[in-house]
């Protein structure tokens, strides 16, 4: 078996990507989908879906509309996530509701999201499995609404108690990774149990890897995360280091908490909630969370002891590693 | 053969929609779909779908889940259009981002479309043709997103031509009509020659109906249509009446009508437009269009002389005669 690694499927994606940016009447509609695919990013979905793909067949060219499907999903997700959000900034550029205004971003995300529904369906033809690879994808966008609508409903509560937010993350970013590795496996013909194994191995990488993602907005290092730093304190977006410090101060104190996040927000100035993390050892939590979330992944990959699962070992564990 | 009309059809349309509403968690996502579903309005696309599977079977339950797909799509492209037109009434009530805010909107609006999608591989399942509805349905969408964004293109320019706006109204309205009728055909298992014809129809009927929207906003009784009387002039929306108008005017006058169509909107008075609509007959040119649009829909149909079309000319006839 050709086992291909991270950094070879990446340009295999990155490749079949470029070759098939879209292009119509009026280009006003497709110029933020190829905008929003050259940004770049880490193509984890994509490569995912591919590496899952590869653990039965050598040549993972089949899958690449599937892989570009997801990354479709994805990009739709993010471009009416920064509308939401009020994101200035996505991989360090602008992000297309900036760039372009927000009416062109709700309407090319729409478009994605169709296009993403048409990709499967061409993945899907040769093998007559277009309509079983849709099902997965609606339920699990389904599951994706929920979760970035739990993320409103979350701002408008003190703050909900950490079960409820990693629920939450399951299901915005937890969900579409184990979809991706899902799809890959059905598409190469894996068992109902292998599928099911690769999912929650998925589903666990983006939990650890959303916590990882809400330590980064503070600990980060901007140029390499190419996010704003402390962007989540100054917007007064509840992240993981939030709920968990709220959960564990007493009731006077949260009401303290509450009020210096909000000046937080309105100063402008992350430091003193930075500040406050250190002192609580927050980093250090949240770190110890996200590994253990690692940990389980790869354990239940120890269960598929019968395939070559070593690049998607490498792949968590450079996703564990990302520089802090 | 059971020929059903439209009331009958209207009526096990809205008993299956009510009986189908959804529920999940978190319900935030899932109230203004709920809403919006239960404003009412024609259920025309959901019909015409009905009607198509009609013409070759006496139940139309298997189509119900198709039915309740169109109206989905349809009621996704409402909620998001209403938040990119700023449309504050819809159907005489409240539009959802009013209601429940522009996120909600957004997000309820991509469940709405991903529903959409899962209903008609719900639809296909029994015959296995899930995959082909939902491709059929991937195709237009994309269309209608064009024609949205062409809708909105077209705000930033002076005038398009009546040829560049009827090729918006038929992408933006026309396809969706048609396909709805398109899909009942498939359904029912009907010839290609067929399913085409009875698309062409449902293209023209949504055309006609398209150009007589626009004449209703100034022309039509605010209680029979429920929205906002001349909502397009105080908006500044360039509609047909004023697409028309604009190309018939000499550079120096068209000038002139773009300054007095701004300063309508700024006063939020549309009288002066009226007088000038009047004064040029435009309300008699855009009827006679209207019309023509309706009489090639039904000449489509009278090919279709194998079948009883009656049903689908009294729709056609009875949207045609739309109370001014």
């Amino acid at each position: 078996m050709a086992l291909y690694e991270y950094a070879t499927l990446t340009d295999k994606f990155e490749s079949y990507l470029a070759s098939h940016q879209p292009y119509g009447s009026p280009d006003s509609l497709y110029e933020p989908i190829r905008y929003i695919n050259e940004l770049g990013g880490k193509r984890i979905r994509p490569v995912l879906l591919l590496m899952a793909y590869n653990l039965w067949h050598d040549d993972v060219t089949p899958a690449l509309p599937a892989a570009l499907a997801v990354e479709y999903f994805h990009n739709f997700s993010l471009m009416h996530d920064d509308i939401m959000d009020e994101a200035p900034l996505r991989r360090g550029k602008k992000t297309v509701h900036t760039l372009y205004g927000r009416n062109n971003a709700i309407l090319s995300g729409d478009a994605m999201l169709i296009r993403c529904f048409d990709l499967l369906l061409e993945a899907g033809r040769s093998q007559d499995i277009g309509a079983s690879l849709c099902s997965l994808m609606t339920k699990v966008s389904l599951e994706i609404c929920e979760g970035q609508q739990l993320d409103m409903d979350f701002e408008k509560m003190a703050s909900p108690s950490e079960e409820q937010y990693l629920d939450m993350i399951k299901r915005k970013t937890g969900c579409l990774l184990g979809t991706s590795l899902k799809l890959g496996a059905v598409m190469a013909g894996a068992s109902h149990q292998e599928v099911e194994t690769l999912n929650q191995f998925g589903e666990m990488m983006g939990m650890g890897f959303q916590v990882q993602d809400d330590f980064l907005d503070v600990f980060g290092d901007t140029t390499v995360t190419g996010k704003q730093k402390g962007g989540d304190i100054l917007r007064g977006k509840k992240n993981f280091l939030f709920v968990h410090t709220y959960n564990t101060l007493s009731p006077p104190d949260q009401k303290a908490f509450l009020k210096d996040y909000a000046q937080a927000a309105d100063d402008q100035d992350f430091n003193p909630i930075l500040d406050l993390y250190e002192n609580r050892n927050v980093g250090t939590y949240t770190q110890k969370l996200q590994t253990s979330f690692f940990e389980k992944g790869l354990a239940d990959l120890d269960t598929l002891n019968h395939l070559n699962t070593l690049p998607l070992k490498e792949l968590a564990v450079s996703l564990m590693s990302r520089d802090h």
